[in-house]
């Protein structure tokens, strides 16, 4: 359960009068998500999410709450942020910065087809080039430097051979990094269960991208490699050969990749899983206190990260 | 019908080009409206409506869009224009200026009740609050000076009576004009056939408030009276008590009016039914080259001036 800071009925209606979204009908917890808040909302005009920022302060709500709104604006299915009477995205609730967006219809769906990740793939690129006229400058807080600050702190729980691995790891990385690659705000955390779906099964349309809240400015084909780690993973960590192909295949026809990405997509694939494993490790080995929420196995992506160092599936020129 | 510039599935589609919102599916010209050539459209990703603009130059245009999409980023129920990958809300398409925006479900209610006549009143009063923050500066295009210019134009159609109910009232808004009243972006053309109302009857949503192309900055009271014109209109021309109660009590309990407002609020009802009256003349009686829509019938707006004229009905203080 993730409500974290609880807000009651009355103190929601007495806040909700400083938007345009009418009387509060019903207001309801939401158990998903680690990092906030969340409230289902329902108003006499129409149904939102309020979250109550537990981990961001309210100086570094703009970069993403403007991204949202940004997207939105661009016809990106994703929450859009309602601005209230001063024209502010976010203001403090119960003692915390909070904001209020529109609520998407729709489901994750966890055994993605072809299907979703084509769509998948057209969405995200569809983003970057929407997000190109984005004015943001937050870089991404989980990127190289985040990873060099991390692995000291998680070397001393791991055996001899994962550490091996992790400091091989990020001795590649540093040494083979490409430079001048597109860059711009990712989303950087395009899991499945940040994607929305509506409709018959077999023909969902992706209905919205959720949880912008590790978004910042880095290289694009990142983004693509996070979300082909998650999207297109067989149950051994390995990739499937037909999602990679329909999701960075559709991802092309939107956004071509210069020659310089596809030489870099091996060592951006291992990156992606660096980030991920790193993550879960610190999440694992050194939760913060009061985290009430079950860690992820930090293991599966030390899977994925030995199978990419393995397997370097090359990207060739577009049929 | 109007549709008078015509765009083919194929010149579309590379229009769309520029746009996140996947590829063409329909293409469906619209019969209603008068002034612009307008489609709806369903792409792969959603539902929208095309304006090719046969009227408005493109140097006006950015007042009209950025105040849809500052009211839509306030959660007002009305289109929201969707940006291009160059972050503009409009571009060229067949040599006229054109705009995507959101479509929105529902109808227009022609006999509106009390409840549609609530809800236009909440809904009217949190646009002129959400657009408190909009910065635009474009004067309402009919307002008291587009009346002094078109009434000579006018009024040598007009028998000896309408002449002089036209100079009398001229005048009477003249010596009566109450300076200083509240002022901001208003719609100024609310009535009924721009409204979409969704669900059951009876319990209908305000599912939007569409055309926003003759909007501009003017007294908020004003587009009150222009609202409350047309909806709480009864088939004579005069008010309808209950709707009238319905719409301004909606209205004021959302944003009150001061001692002046009330004061000014006869006079008001009457520059709302000049203007209406004044436009349906012009178009009658000069009616441009190549117009092919059906002229409205004067004299409905002349009955209600008249009518306005008599009784004047005060607005006391809030119960």
């Amino acid at each position: 359960m993730s409500v974290f800071t609880t807000v009651t009925p009355e103190q929601l209606s007495r806040w909700l009068e400083r938007y345009a979204v009418g009387t509060l009908v019903e207001l309801k917890g939401i158990a998903a998500g680690i990092e906030n808040t969340n409230y289902f909302v329902t108003t006499s005009h129409g149904r939102y999410v309020l979250t109550l920022f537990e981990r961001l302060p309210a100086e570094q709500l703009p970069f993403y709450l403007d991204l949202m709104s940004h997207l939105a604006r661009h016809a990106i299915p994703c929450p859009a942020p309602i601005a209230d009477r001063d024209n502010s995205l976010f203001s403090t609730l119960n003692g915390k910065p909070a904001a209020l967006v529109t609520r998407l219809a729709g489901a994750p769906v966890m055994s993605p087809s072809v299907h979703h990740c084509g769509l998948i793939g057209t969405t995200l690129a569809d983003m970057h080039l929407a997000a190109r006229t984005f004015a943001g400058t937050t870089p991404n807080p989980r990127g190289p430097q985040w990873w060099l600050e991390t692995a000291p702190r998680v070397a001393p729980f791991l055996d001899t051979a994962r550490r091996a691995l992790l400091e091989s790891e990020l001795a590649a990385q540093a040494a083979a990094r490409v430079q001048g690659l597109p860059r711009g705000a990712v989303h950087a955390d395009l899991f499945r269960d940040n994607a929305l779906w509506d409709g018959k099964t077999g023909v969902e349309t992706l209905s919205g991208i959720i949880d912008f809240y590790f978004a910042g400015i880095d290289t694009l084909l990142f983004d693509l490699a996070v979300t082909v780690n998650d999207w297109c993973c067989l149950p051994d960590g390995g990739l499937d050969p037909a999602r990679l192909e329909a999701l960075v295949g559709a991802y092309r026809k939107v956004r071509n990749l210069s020659a310089d990405e596809c030489s870099a997509w091996p060592l951006m694939l291992r990156a992606a899983a660096l980030r991920f494993w790193l993550s879960r490790l610190f999440d694992f080995h050194l939760p913060r206190a009061g985290e009430l929420t079950h860690a992820h196995d930090p293991e599966h992506f030390r899977r994925i990260l030995e199978l990419r160092r393995q397997q370097v599936p090359p990207l060739g020129p577009l049929p």
